[in-house]
């Protein structure tokens, strides 16, 4: 790292996915098996008979998650499932996953342990096999990198740039819970480090908390596809916010959308959690992340199919491009979304 | 991290390999297609025509390596080989790879580029995909995981647990040159670090410092064993050290070998370093890490087939299980090999 006279560029001023694209674009794929490489929830490898999908998670203690309020199993148990969350967002089932961990000295042998049971009840839940990994020490904190492998046919596999003009863009389960058990942790961290004696109060905001400390897969959807025989035009999965994931969307598709905000499903106690703290729900499911939900595009011919499923919300449809991807609200504005990501 | 009553061991007293067994020890395997689990080089898994084998390292700052002595360029190729190395242990022919990497403030744009340089570069070299990854923030520093991924046919890929009694030992290129490459690096740090007008001296020290600095995968090695029809009967690659390498080998195969320190290959630029440093070369070879050779096992029957590569040296072969993992000296005298793994 000697400097010279070189000029130094913050990566602030690109910001992570504008980093990601300027260290990626010039990549060539040299083999002709590899069908997919950056740019999706996941890559593709055609296997000939079987295609693999493979994804990555690197999550590092003090951005991703706070030991203060997150107990090591459930770390363990979101670590591995916000990779399958991945591999379910290319309409694929995952299989495997290897795991590497680097733990610096405050750990010991019983955190470790604790944070496997996490990982292991999620390959149990999720019935996946923990095939490998790596185990390192850190000097300062602790590291998990999880790669997980799943599987599809190739004819199956769903890809983020395929939405077509006037699909039908539904989200399933709810939005911005995760956001908001995050807000809710925060705001407790922040009184117990002003006042060490004060007992954080936790009851009764046991969902929001769940969405944001053990999160869930959306495995029963893909499974729901299967069985229904519905392949989605396109999918992403929701860790970053909607408004995020839908522009990922339109800007691979090259079209616009327009949502509805009455359509948008927010659980109550998001709702109420977010009237405590004097914010609209509608931007903690626009912009909050984590919710691993699956947004994705069907054909209009398929949406009767999806309509009995209480865990499917059509929210809007796909545009032209000149559009652009719009929020249509309940006073009636359109509003431009913007991608904001997910500030860690 | 509540900590409660519990008792709390700290992870040194169990060791890397003792915290890896401990947490693996209980894990079943679920799908058939999963050939290979935790245990070796890397994991395999059955796709029908082909197999993957997938592998992974996470590569901490501070702990596997040194910003002030570590070109960025090289810490990315050097981040691709060490996983490549795992897959060619595995007779395989690596194909993609997929990188994250988490980074903290101290890192502009301009130092990413660089780290993606060295690994684009090794992806040129050794004909690999880059299909995806992961980019975070980090509080403290730098951390880079890997994940590769090969192909190769069922039958011919090699494990660590099937050396048979009376098999050939064998070591690729030379050993203890990376390491004696780290011993010159760190000096030259501790000198610059007492007198800061210090002008480290690396001349004519090119051989080591690339065998640490920039080391290459043995690519050649398992091309020569297609071209010849050779099949080990057992390999690993030599990151810990011969002596933890021969270690894995044995307790998996279930056998004990005889190696001979005369058929070591050692070379001049390593032992003229450790000589500097009082210390013996054998040492460097016998625990050193960060070689990258393959170890391997073959029939006697094949003997004769590798013995005009120049790059391939026989140094012993497999023995009982009652004799232990032994050394025989120059001057005839036998040591019993100690796994001490490669302390970062």
């Amino acid at each position: 790292m000697s400097e010279n006279k070189k000029k130094y560029r913050e990566i602030s001023e690109i910001g992570e996915f504008g980093l990601i694209n300027h260290i990626t674009k010039d990549i060539n794929l040299k083999h002709s098996n590899t069908l997919k490489g950056v740019g999706d929830d996941a890559a593709v490898i055609d296997y000939g008979e079987i295609c693999a999908v493979v994804t990555t998670d690197l999550l590092i203690e003090g951005i991703h998650f706070n030991l203060i309020y997150t107990p090591l199993k459930h770390l363990g148990y979101k670590a591995v499932v916000v990779n399958l969350s991945d591999v379910y967002a290319m309409n694929a089932i995952p299989k495997q996953i290897i795991v590497s961990i680097a733990i610096s000295k405050k750990f010991a042998i019983e955190h470790v342990e604790e944070i496997y049971e996490g990982i292991k009840l999620a390959c149990e839940n999720y019935n996946i096999d923990l095939i490998g990994g790596d185990t390192s020490s850190s000097l300062t904190g602790l590291a998990i990198s999880i790669t997980a492998i799943g599987e599809a046919q190739k004819e199956d596999i769903v890809y983020r740039n395929t939405a077509k003009k006037n699909d039908i863009l539904c989200v399933t389960g709810n939005l911005g819970s995760a956001y908001m058990g995050l807000q809710l942790l925060e705001r407790e961290k922040e009184l117990f480090n002003n006042d060490p004696n004060f007992k954080p109060s936790l009851e009764g905001y046991d969902y929001i908390l769940q969405r944001q400390l053990k999160p869930e897969a959306r495995k029963e959807i893909i499974e729901f596809f299967k069985d229904l025989g519905i392949k989605p035009t396109s999918m992403i999965d929701i860790s970053d916010g909607l408004s995020s994931e839908i522009k990922h969307i339109c800007e691979k598709s090259d079209v616009g959308c327009k949502i509805f905000q009455d359509k948008i499903p927010i659980d109550e106690n998001a709702s109420n959690m977010a009237n405590e703290f004097n914010m609209e729900p509608l931007t903690a499911a626009l912009n909050g992340g984590e919710d691993y939900e699956l947004l994705f595009t069907i054909n209009v011919n398929d949406l009767e199919k999806v309509q009995n499923n209480p865990l499917i919300h059509p929210i809007g449809h796909i545009a032209d491009k000149d559009h652009g991807a719009v929020l249509i609200t309940s006073s009636g504005k359109s509003i431009h979304l913007q991608a904001q990501g997910w500030i860690h």
